[in-house]
């Protein structure tokens, strides 16, 4: 099983999130790249971190919006798309070389994030842009979303990614944060779901329905203190179980022991 | 002799210069990366077409200031220079690389090309961010400029650039655009000079002092209607002269015959 | 009859349009406040000539989009949208008062003119946020749109405006750009039309449909070296039929009379 | 004794210092204005803030730089400042009438803080800003500095600020934060500095030289939770002192008794 987070949140002045931290807990780094939070300097070292740790480092790609946060849907036509997504994805992986690290996917960002899944347009450009980075890069998103689909077709590698900490529908998806019970908040049963996620046991749906979410990649948070503990136990957990973690994306498989819990 | 013009400088619906033209006229092309002015869309194009007309691409590296199209002396501290270059040049290079070109030099644009010549932290920052890179990146700078020294110091391949219409004092520095007579206007008085550069023979400094400017390329501008006809004159010139035009970077040198003019 | 263009798109170093041209021949100018483009060198500098040649000064408020020229639909929080509009109309309204000029009223620009047709939450945003400044602003919109309807109920002064360079639909909307034939180009068609709308006479819709669309304001393009002609033509018609050229909004209506086509 | 504090810092989703805080501390607050921090939204909140505490607003007015946060010297034309400050004095101004609020006086922010001291053309350009916005506005800088002579000879009022917690020379300047001992730490030590100083008594330079600092107004600093408990220790020790509390610019001069210190 891999863990992912999204890192290197600040610009300038500010700071979001505590990256440090999360990157003794992760086996993947989703790394904003600049367009919606980042920039050359949080990024570089980020990238350093996550080299230091054995992280594999992924490109956070979002929607051009700073003052937004990439969170709120952008009608960027698709060939924009295609070159915005191309230089995000390029500056973080130069930026990851010069520290001795290398881009090994792709995870698309907030309102981008969430527009793929039915934005086929934009879900299409985000495909070739990726393809035509040609780096051989994985591309991770939600499970059951259908530009994973399109992904595919198009020859590229595809990660399934599920959240531990959000609700589902009956039929796979996420429950829309502004509905009642959207966000899990209890520690322990983020933990447990989590171990049932990476052992393929069914979850609750959010009406009790059983339902079996195939996942490579859990999404933990760490944008405020609760998060990173709650990331924290997700991981000792998944260790306790027996569960190996590692990156799933590039060739630099590395499993993570019990042992390294003590980090 | 190689002729160099600045171009993609364009930002969204904004357009500057005339790229096209610039392109059959060039053998390499400063393309901005961004900061100061391009965006992932302009780069693109721009990289398309200088792969479509055999020339050199260089990244037109510039502080982060798009309101003043990196014309500002910027007082960044010299590590975040180093990683805004980085990225620039990154970003830049996987675009190029997604049209089948490659990034082959760098040169700063505008206030951080004259901060090198006499702000030492910024020359080593960007010395730093260039080797960093790791591509075999050659650096062109201002003929006689001290960073170029530093740049050779550190290993990196050097390029002099001399400006066929600008005036130069009597110890080879260029006179300030503020002074009379800094800036020529005659297309026939800018190609001869560019005649001299070309053959290592002395030019007139604006005192009437021959001076000889050791140049690897020329720097002709592009952002007018009058500009682009200049350069064009120039172009005839030096191969009405039988001065061979080809990029000086990278590793594609190709020639230029006087067949070529007819394009 | 009002005539209004769309003034102060340029951005720093790149311009757009010809706002002095322009301004000979509007009564109405919305210059734009930074958002979308515009920046305060460029927004007074439209200003100062508004007030010089007697034009009313419209605050052209759009999404925080700078890359895309506030033309893509941005999925922004109406709250934010409210706070975001103030912001627009205060610097643009202070601007204006340092050169001896106020604003008068507000036009929404792009795609956030086109959002408030159709996005209900955004209208009440931006209907609140004018209100909230409390300058007793009139809001120019296309004729017809139910967001003049909300501005009205609210107390606001609405402007209604037509296109005589676009195409409409037998039920009096804008035909999409689209579609074939969206955009008029014949000079003298567009003047006719512009006639009829100011003298209440139908024009045709695209398919032949006679459609009377009850205009306080007409808007012209400048934005090339055609729509400026294109303007001076509809300028000149108009006043050879004896229509009275002046600004719809504000307190200092005056009128323009034959004898001021000389300027 | 006037106190402010820089507030409004944040942009978007990042946030900076304890606004609410602050604004039960202070009786003056520097509200950024969107160029090198804050986002309307922001600075409408901390506007609305201001007015519920009957805290003055001040526009915290600083350089085009949100990703340097204002803190590096930007080369920016005089003219071209002049604009820019007009600008951010209007927004802030138009925002904060939005909530019953007016803007009473404006402190420069970080680098064009400094830079006012010795760039006598941006600093002239400030001046003429202010002059131009015409709404009588004080001007809040460091004690001494050679701009207030500026500002003053220009007809505008001035109020001269000291900082409790930084070490000063000699002659009254401000320690280079790169020096060793350039910042205090200790809060009754600032405390009682803030007490003398508001009392025109003498305080120990870097060197021990006792010095007198003429100060309308004392800095003090929120951006981190020591911070905020220092400035509470301020507040408490000049009410405790009997010095009484109120903003120093604009029409809405108000006493704080020590009734609201348990606020």
């Amino acid at each position: 099983m891999d863990l992912n987070a999204d890192l290197g949140e600040g610009f300038g002045q500010w700071g979001l999130g505590d990256d440090e931290a999360l990157l003794r807990i992760v086996t993947s780094a989703n790394i904003a790249c600049g367009f919606h939070a980042g920039d050359p300097g949080t990024m570089r070292r980020a990238c350093r971190l996550a080299v230091q740790h054995g992280v594999a480092i992924g490109a956070h790609v979002g929607y051009r919006d700073l003052a937004g946060f990439g969170r709120r849907f952008l009608d960027v036509e698709p060939r924009t798309l295609v070159d915005e997504i191309i230089y995000q994805i390029s500056a973080l992986s130069g930026i990851a070389r010069s520290v001795g690290g290398t881009v090994t996917y792709v995870k698309p960002h907030g309102a981008l994030y969430d527009a793929l899944g039915r934005h086929e347009a934009q879900a299409r450009a985000t495909v070739t842009a990726i393809r035509q980075c040609g780096e051989d890069l994985a591309v991770l998103g939600l499970a059951g979303s259908p530009w994973l689909g399109l992904a595919r077709q198009a020859g590229l590698k595809t990660l399934s990614e599920a959240f531990a900490d959000r609700a589902y529908t009956p039929d796979g998806k996420l429950v829309s944060r502004r509905e009642p019970g959207a966000v899990l908040m209890d520690e322990q049963q983020i933990a447990e779901r989590c171990v049932r996620l990476a052992t393929g046991q069914p979850i609750e749906a959010i009406d009790g329905t059983p339902i079996t979410v195939r996942a490579d990649s859990v999404c933990v948070h760490g944008d405020t203190p609760g998060a990173v503990a709650i990331a924290q136990a997700v991981r000792a957990r998944l260790l306790a179980e027996g569960v190996p973690l590692s990156a799933v994306s590039g060739p630099q498989k590395e499993t993570t022991t019990n042992a390294r819990i003590m980090v």
